[in-house]
C-alpha cells in the first residue's frame, strides 16, 4: 500500500483537481453511483474531543474508504491543527488497504471545492463581488476557490473579531483583488456571492439583508444546533445541498425544516444540476442557497486524486502491511 | 506514526498477550471506562462485499481507533483472506494517527481470546473435554486459546463438511491432544466446554443435547439472522456476553430475546465477572453461555499490544504522515 503524507498531498492536489473531484462525486451521488455510509461522531470524554468517521463508496471512480479524525480544541495551544483527519482508501475488489493519506489539507480544499462547485453551477454568471462571513482556518481556502468560478473583482468580509480578517485580506491581495472589512448590512448590499464559514449557533444574516440574485453557500453548519442564516432566507430561496438527508438533520436546513419554513423534499442535490446542466435555470432575481454539510465521499474523492498524483510524482511511499 | 505489518503483528502478539488485552478491555467496558461506538456495516454493491467499521475508546489504556474492513467472498479464489481488516490507532490527546496495524491475524486472535476469557471465568474448573462446532479459518485459533484455560485432555469436533476438520486435528495434535471427529450428540455428551464458530442461520445444538455443567461459547453470530444454538438453551442458562446491546440485537441472544425466552436484562457483561471475581459463582450443574459478538475495543486492545511489542522488537516502521 501507499503512504501519502500531508506534505505530498499539498504538493499533489491543485484547486482545480479538488474542484473536478468534488464536482464529479456530487454528480455520482445524484445518480446513485456513489453513496455515503452512516456518520459516526462521538464526544470521547477526553481532551474535549469530538471523534468519528465519514465513509462511503463511489462506484464510478472505484473509491472506497473512510476519513477518521475529529476536533481536538486543545491542539492549537500545542502548535497543532484542531481538526485532525486521516483518510484510509481500500481496494473495492479485495478490501485490502490501498493508501493512507494525510487528511488535514484535503479537508480544507474539499470543503472549499464544494462551495466553488455550488458557485459554478448556481450563482449568477456576472457575479463580481464575493462576500465572506467568518475568518477561521478555512476562510482563505474558500476565498481562493470561489474567485476562480466567476469574474470576481472585489472581496468584502465580516467577522465577529475583525482583527482576524488579516489572513483573508492577504489571500485576496495575493490574487490581485481589493479587500474590504465591512459590516453585515454592507456585505449583503454589495456581495453577489456570499460564503458563510463559521461555527455559529444563531443566524448571522437576516432575510431582509439578502438582495435578489444572491447566491449563498453556507459551509459552517455540520452539527445539530449550529446555524448561520435566518431560516426565512431558505423559505424564499432555491435550496441545494451535497446531501439532502444531512442538510435536513445536521445542516443549515435543519432549522428551516424543523420550523416548517421548507419541506425536506424541496432540498435538491446539487449533483442533479451537475449531471443535467439544463435542469436548473436560475433567474436573475432568484436567491440560491447551497447547504454544504460535508460528506465522506468528498474526502475520498480528493484523497483518490492525491494518491494518483503522488504516485505519478514519486512522492508516495510504498510500504508492506 | 508507526506501521505494524501483518508479519510484525504475528511475531509480536502471543496468545497470552491477546488474552490479557481482551480480558482487560472487557473489564474496562463493564466499569464504563471503555466503550464502543456505533458499528457501520454496509453491503457495498460490488464484489458481494460487506464493509464497515468497529471503533471505540478505552480510557484505561488510552486506546482510541477504528478497525476498517469487511468480508470479500471472492478473495479466497485470489489466494487472499476473505476477511480483510486494518486497524488505525490515534493519540487520544491530539487526534493524530499513532499507528496503522495489519488486522487480519489480530481479528483471529482477539476472537479466540474472547472465548478463552469466557472459559477462564465461566467454565467448570475441571473441564477436560473441549468440543468444537465448525471448521473454518478461525477454528484452530479457538482451539489453541481454549485448551490453555482448563486441564483439557481431549478434543472432539463436528462440522457439516467433516473433511474440513483436518486443520483442527492438526492443531490439536500439535498441542499433544487426542482429536476425534464426532456427531453432534456425541460432542454434547462428551464435551465440558463447547465452542461454536460457524456462519449458520439455524440452531445446530438443541436444548436436549446439552448436559448440566456445560459451558458454551457461541462465537459465530455477529449479524441479524445468524444463529448457532437453540434459544431454549439460553432460557435455561446463565448468559454472558462481551456487549449486552449487541448480543440482544445481532448476537446469538437475538432470537431468544425476540421470542421471549430471555429478557435482555438477563444478559450479563462478562467484564463484570472479570472485575469482581466473586460476583458469579457457578454451580457444578449450571449451563453457562458466552455470546461473543465481537466489539471494536477488542481489536483496539490487541492492536495496542501489537504496537507496543513491535516497537520494542524494532519491527514497527516509522513513517511521516
Amino acid at each position: 500500500m501507499q503512504i501519502v503524507s500531508e506534505k505530498a498531498v499539498k504538493a499533489a492536489v491543485s484547486r482545480a483537481d479538488a474542484f473536478t473531484a468534488v464536482e464529479s462525486v456530487f454528480a455520482a451521488m445524484a445518480t446513485g453511483q456513489a453513496w455515503n455510509f452512516p456518520v459516526v461522531r462521538e464526544a470521547i470524554g477526553h481532551a474535549d474531543a469530538l471523534y468519528g468517521f465519514k465513509s462511503g463508496f463511489d462506484r464510478d471512480h472505484m473509491a472506497l474508504g473512510v476519513k477518521s479524525g475529529g476536533y481536538w480544541p486543545g491542539n492549537a495551544a500545542r502548535g497543532l491543527t484542531n481538526h485532525q483527519s486521516t483518510v484510509l482508501l481500500f481496494d473495492p475488489d479485495t478490501g485490502q488497504p490501498r493508501a493512507l493519506v494525510g487528511g488535514n489539507y484535503l479537508t480544507a480544499v474539499r470543503t472549499a471545492a464544494a462551495s466553488a462547485v455550488s458557485i459554478q453551477h448556481l450563482a449568477r454568471p456576472d457575479a463580481k463581488t464575493l462576500g465572506i462571513v467568518g475568518a477561521g482556518h478555512q476562510a482563505p481556502f474558500q476565498l481562493r476557490a470561489a474567485v476562480e468560478q466567476r469574474p470576481i473583482e472585489r472581496v468584502v468580509a465580516w467577522n465577529r473579531s475583525p482583527e482576524r480578517l488579516e489572513s483573508l485580506r492577504e489571500a485576496a491581495q495575493a490574487m490581485g483583488l481589493p479587500f474590504e472589512a465591512v459590516d453585515r448590512d454592507t456585505l449583503c448590499e454589495q456581495a453577489d456571492v456570499i460564503i458563510t464559514i463559521t461555527s455559529c449557533f444563531e443566524p448571522l444574516l437576516t432575510r431582509e439583508q439578502i438582495r435578489p440574485g444572491t447566491h449563498i453557500a453556507c459551509m459552517g453548519t455540520d452539527t445539530a444546533g449550529k446555524q448561520e442564516i435566518d431560516p426565512a432566507i431558505l423559505a424564499s430561496a432555491e435550496v441545494f445541498t451535497d446531501d439532502p438527508t444531512q442538510a435536513a438533520t445536521i445542516g443549515e436546513c435543519q432549522h428551516a425544516v424543523a420550523q416548517g419554513h421548507i419541506h425536506r423534499d424541496a432540498i435538491r442535490p446539487v449533483g442533479g444540476v451537475i449531471g443535467e446542466p439544463g435542469s436548473f435555470r436560475r433567474s436573475a432575481e432568484a436567491i440560491t442557497v447551497f447547504d454544504g454539510t460535508g460528506v465522506g465521499l468528498q474526502d475520498l474523492a480528493v484523497a483518490r486524486v492525491a494518491l494518483e498524483r503522488a504516485v505519478e510524482a514519486g512522492t508516495a511511499v510504498r510500504i508492506d502491511l
